[in-house]
């Protein structure tokens, strides 16, 4: 069977993982075979962001890869002990999470820090030549991880210009992509899909999603 | 473009909604044409479970509807505010917080108390004849909410025989039934399926939420 990495950064789209993106991808490993090795870093979230009213939870503090185990039902590895031999495929759902918590790019842009085992992780895996999945704004983070590299990976986070344009100054290539479509970078086996950095709704994400999961799956041993 | 009320209970298997399911929920309803309304009551939860160690956190408090805002994406009422009048169905998707938070059937079973508000909307939804749906655990909130009124539902938890004692023992009837089906209660527009009570993955547990969803929706007007 399979086994595809899923990167998650705790669980809620202000703080942590997009929960629906992180569980269409669980989603659609499943039903195409393969099986799902969920991780996460153990740190603590920059903050904790109350879903309710969309305000910082003054006080509060939560950590990434204990938050990450809801959407994981307890079966979660800390990233740090994940080798990029363990997996077939990596996939990095979206959330302000991936942009928090995996590295700061919400706060720094093009001059983020990324959390070490993200980027140890990420590099391996693409040094390997096995598939990695980006979704939402998990290209930006991928951008971040490959700056300064030998990869130049070509990804898409929809049409957003300045985030656009903050991936491009990494030295990565931004193209445009629709919500239910996905960019595929051959050489670097890497597939983007924009998700909720354009969606309207569950489904419009979903379609993107199982469309890069497949991708992703398919480009394993190939 | 129908509407459907979705009753969320936390964030998190063990001790709020199942996220999986209240994922694979809103994503069929998404799907199949509807619109979600997601609704939790405005109360602590009865504690917080750590899901990397399943221990509970000890002094932590977190709120129901705060933490089912996570999955709702922010887009969520108090099921106070929500009248059987705003929906067309009603679905429950299942996790602990179902037998916790809305209702304390883990802790007294047959004898649990239900929260006034989930009771009050349950109640008035099967009173104006429109669908409802129960899925993993909530079948046995639906039985007590129906306890000792007329309404004596026909419903599936899977094959749990502990459980199904108890959902018996409130008056519902119980009928076994596999991982990826459903069962109906033509009578009281009821469908109910057993997603993780029985599920070994996140397929498993899909196919028999999308079934349900497609059922209740397709129940509408009918």
């Amino acid at each position: 069977m399979k086994k595809i990495g899923v990167v998650l950064s705790g669980c809620g789209v202000y703080d942590g993982a997009e929960i629906h993106e992180s569980v269409i991808t669980l989603w659609a490993i499943s039903k195409h075979g393969g099986e799902a090795l969920c991780m996460a870093p153990d740190r603590d979230q920059m903050h904790v962001i109350n879903h309710l009213t969309g305000q910082i939870a003054q006080g509060e503090k939560r950590n990434v890869l204990v938050e990450s185990a809801r959407i994981a039902r307890g079966n979660i590895k800390n990233i740090k002990e994940v080798s990029a031999k363990d997996i077939d495929a990596l996939i990095l759902p979206g959330g302000f999470g991936a942009a928090k918590n995996l590295c700061d790019f919400a706060v720094k842009g093009g001059d983020c820090e990324i959390d070490p085992g993200v980027k140890r992780l990420v590099s391996e895996t693409l040094a390997a030549k096995k598939p990695v999945g980006a979704i939402c704004i998990s290209p930006a983070l991928l951008a971040a991880i490959c700056k300064g590299g030998p990869v130049k990976p070509q990804v898409t986070i929809g049409y957003d210009p300045d985030t656009a344009k903050a991936i491009n100054s990494m030295g990565a290539r931004h193209v445009d992509c629709q919500v239910r479509e996905f960019v595929v970078d051959r050489e670097n086996r890497i597939v983007t899909t924009p998700a909720y950095m354009l969606a309207k709704n569950i489904s419009e994400a979903a379609d993107g999603i199982e469309k890069l999961v497949k991708e992703v799956m398919g480009m394993i041993g190939g």
